[in-house]
């Protein structure tokens, strides 16, 4: 069985990812790519890396043909998504690596996107894709939408232990280092070589990064009351990676537990011995989620760190894990590849 | 069908890479992993980013039972590697990645490593491991070497040239750039980040380096008589890739045409259209090989730029493609990973 | 004026670094350098960076003279330092870099490093070295001890608000982030670069870092009681350079005007305007600070980023700027050097 | 005696290393910086790593009163340097850090530069700065042009060969690697951080960079006859620093030994002991180039690698050493500053 896929957007660092991975999944066919400025391009002069692969050249959206697809990729940028998944087929499987469909509250929506949503049917339509929390929802939905990859980092870090109630709501603390892939392949002075190498910094502090309105939906949503966490991300010199730093108020050993418990029968998630702590680089190119767990001198303060590939589990590996679950395919289906290191 | 895999040496960069690649392969199943004073460890000690695969525990090389084994690959150091193999059961393929075999002449291994071999018959027996030069004599053979990563590097760009009989064989000189992670996993202080990092430099320079034995045996071959070429490699400061400029004297076109014609049929070679030239980040983790040809304002002279993953297509990646051949598998199976980019 | 100076402990990354830094200055001279391992060699075999200079032979401690020397550097590794500097002439003004004299308490420095001070006299005398907080002890003593570089960057951001009275004692969060010099020119595994490039991790999680008796005993000194912070330090893929990003409970503006406040006459301490934050970029190479401050979105919360150079400010220009005070020099000499960016 | 300095486009990677070391010259004072996009900000605001210190705000050129500034610093981009410089006052002293002095000849700046130049007088009243080889031709001049950062690194290990007529000149090779911030702060997609990092590859290959009229002109004149080199330049993932690897044909110790004397009284060229080869972390933020040699395995070919900062030596320590000579300074003024490593 082949499912035929599409690639809206795929001129940027996670539509060239969704690429690399479909490239050895069993079941995926790349069907038709797009990228409007770039249309009547290869894949190949954008991305070298891909020239081994047969693909289809480069159309405009409009110039794609969907009769014959199975699922569309949307790696499209943030309110450009929602216009774009209101004109096409209403029957297609669409997962969304946007921001565009990830908060449910219309007015949540409007404060941290600075305008209404220009899609409401679609934003209530949508299931928020954190695999391994929505499996259910996301198996029998239409459209999906990915999480913000510093968002998934938070989330895999406490969410077991707001579930399992062994954290003080109110003290948590989530000091995220990330990545410059996160920011795409976009020309901004920050992300040049010279800038970021040796140029670590904070962006968005003080509680005014956008995917703070995903911790707040969701936390909240699992608490069952209002959670409100602090949250600085740190720009690092290196490509790809996502370590979050949690401090939160519980009993160490506790914390530990709920999160190997939560995530025994995860195949992604791996929960590291009590004590030990993660590396980015150990999940560089993959779609697993290294966690640790150490306690603090300070007694009943625990300090959780849990890192991820932003590039993979943190958007197109999820995409792709949740596509599985959609099309009815095993939901490891192309994401076994092991991490690259060194 | 599978085939049951030995890893002795399993604890540095080029074994730990033979696990990543063998992880994902089709018909290769891990049954065994030595090293020798990590004995009794997990894998995932000392490689956490393997901890998600179910692998035998590390061995000596003395407790591993080769009746099943199938294929084993020695990811052993140079010296170490001739004594091992030379105790294993006669009958065992074996797929050897260090210096040890790749020289064919006596003479020449003592040369460049400073004393004689300690197994000449096995040295005799070898195959040379460049896959694309050897392929027959490799599916046949019992003991493959692999070649240096660097190497490798330079007979891509240069063999096709010389068989072609379209440069100059005494003006060969070839300027390469190498990351860190050719090095191993060894204590130097060169290796250090502080030290590396705006660290770049040359070493062995000036013809001392043990790669152009290598040169040295597989140009004069080619040749049907002596070829010298100079040889600088400079260590750079990234993890993977080699990148390989060439300067040679001969015309461009030409020069293009043979690389293009030589390897039209080769999965793993891709010569990039004339005056396109390529980068390290394009094959990382792969087992591509990416080259690119441009004629000098100077007539008659070309620069061919050729660039590799010296952990994959430089070692473990080849070795892996070698062993499909030795197994009657498919010989590109397990390797069709895309590049990891960014 | 010419003051003779001697750096014990040549050959590390501090040693060196003093050796930079008074090169330009305009009223020391190195009289003598020391590396026990090493004695006999040219530092610019050691360094070639410093090739330039003309510089006295590396000597074994005991070979030095020490009569005309007006003040020694000890650049030695911790528990060394106690040894060598007690057996040194008793009227020699000493700036100690190792952690050997910062703890006051033998109690503190034995839980802290694990055994009984060998030189209690010393510790009892020597002061601690945070330049601006112990500016006229300095002046007259004869031994001074270093402060970790962390520890500073830590006090930088906290110790205003402490003696301000604008922040919660008991919720103080460090979440540090520090390039790999700091951890010196020693062979080992997580410091070379195929490791660390892309491979962001925390260290010495949960309260088990040596810079938090530094931490302890200064801050409970400022406040009148004891004061436990939470510290996790992190090593990141960068040479130079700490970013200390602390969380407290307090008004934000109070914060940032207590910061101003007390660093307005201080030529090294740069308080940002309230809501810009500083990159480790900014002071590299130099002996400045930056901190910035930003109120968070939960009232009465506010973030605290502090950097500097550790192998500057954060150790050996404090070094010099300290020795400037012991010499009655002027504090700034030679430290006035701009941060190298990009 | 202080001497006021104007620098004309101060927001650029080249601007800011000019105040990087004017700010600690002894005799240089800043009294004007212009950028014309950003004038009205501090520069503060554009470098933050200057804040420390005093400067005037930035203006736009035409609001810069030249009456009593003693020199112009220009590092503006290329094209429009020969248009500003002709509208200044015609008695003010100019250093030149564009490429639109450098060659001497109206043709070759037509050929290289795609268009006539805008100011033929101005062409031909400049003074190559390549202040070891013009220094006398510089301390009377008006108008000096800084040469190329390529162009003055492989100047430096080839201009004594010629001039002792000790290489082939017909067989040069000049394999150039460069750090990024060569390229300026400019917003390009190669120059980016997650492009950059692990992506070494060739550029403007083939005869093809600008650099090589300044080859050819200034070797040519040194040769008293047509010289014409191979040369191509690789941007390397560093920030900093520049290493040519130079293969020639000639005896390697009358190749040294021609280096070694032609720099024996140079304070900023430093020749290593025969065999030894520099790495480009050890004249990083410094006016010092390192000069190596070893002989080929091949009898009558040598290779020479030099390395030095593309900021510092390679333009803006060469500008302010060719300043230093035209005001009667004290030539090294400023300069001395150690490299900063690690």
């Amino acid at each position: 069985m082949i499912h035929k896929i599409a690639v809206l957007g795929a001129s940027g660092y996670t539509g060239a990812e969704l690429v690399r991975l479909i490239a050895t999944h069993p079941t995926m066919q790349i069907a038709a790519l797009s990228a409007d400025r770039k249309a009547g391009m290869e894949m190949s002069e954008v991305f070298p890396f891909l020239r081994h692969l047969s693909l289809p050249r480069l159309q405009k959206i409009e110039e794609i043909d969907f009769s014959g697809i199975d699922l569309a990729f949307c790696a499209l940028p943030h309110a450009t998504s929602q216009e774009v998944i209101a004109a096409l087929p209403s029957g297609l499987r669409i997962v969304d690596l946007s921001a565009d469909f990830r908060l449910r509250d219309p007015a949540a929506y409007q404060k941290w996107y600075g305008k209404p949503h220009a899609a409401p049917a679609l934003q209530a339509e949508a299931v928020y894709g954190l695999t391994e929390f929505y499996r259910d929802e996301i198996r029998s939905a239409r459209l999906v939408a990915g999480t913000g990859c510093n968002a998934a980092t938070g989330q895999y870090a406490i969410r077991p232990l707001i579930e399992a109630g062994v954290i003080d709501l109110d003290q948590i603390v989530i000091d995220l280092k990330a990545g410059v892939s996160g920011a795409g392949r976009s020309l901004k002075e920050n992300l040049l070589h010279a800038e970021l190498s040796e140029g670590t910094h904070a962006y968005s502090p003080g509680g005014t990064h956008r995917h703070l309105g995903e911790f707040d939906q969701e936390f909240s949503r699992a608490a069952g009351r209002p959670v409100l966490v602090q949250f600085t991300p740190h720009l690092l010199p290196m490509n790809r990676g996502i370590l979050a730093t949690v401090y939160v108020k519980g009993e160490a050993r506790a914390v530990h537990r709920a999160l190997a418990d939560r995530y025994a029968d995860e195949t992604f998630l791996e929960v590291l011995p009590f004590g030990a702590l993660p590396s980015t680089r150990d999940v560089r190119g993959s779609n697993f989620v290294h966690i640790g767990v150490v306690g603090d001198r300070i007694p009943g303060r625990a300090v959780v760190v849990a890192t991820l590939d932003n590039l993979a589990k943190g958007s197109s590996g999820q995409a792709i894990q949740n596509a599985n679950l959609m099309l009815g395919a095993e939901e490891t289906a192309g994401l076994m590849l092991a991490p690259v290191f060194p």
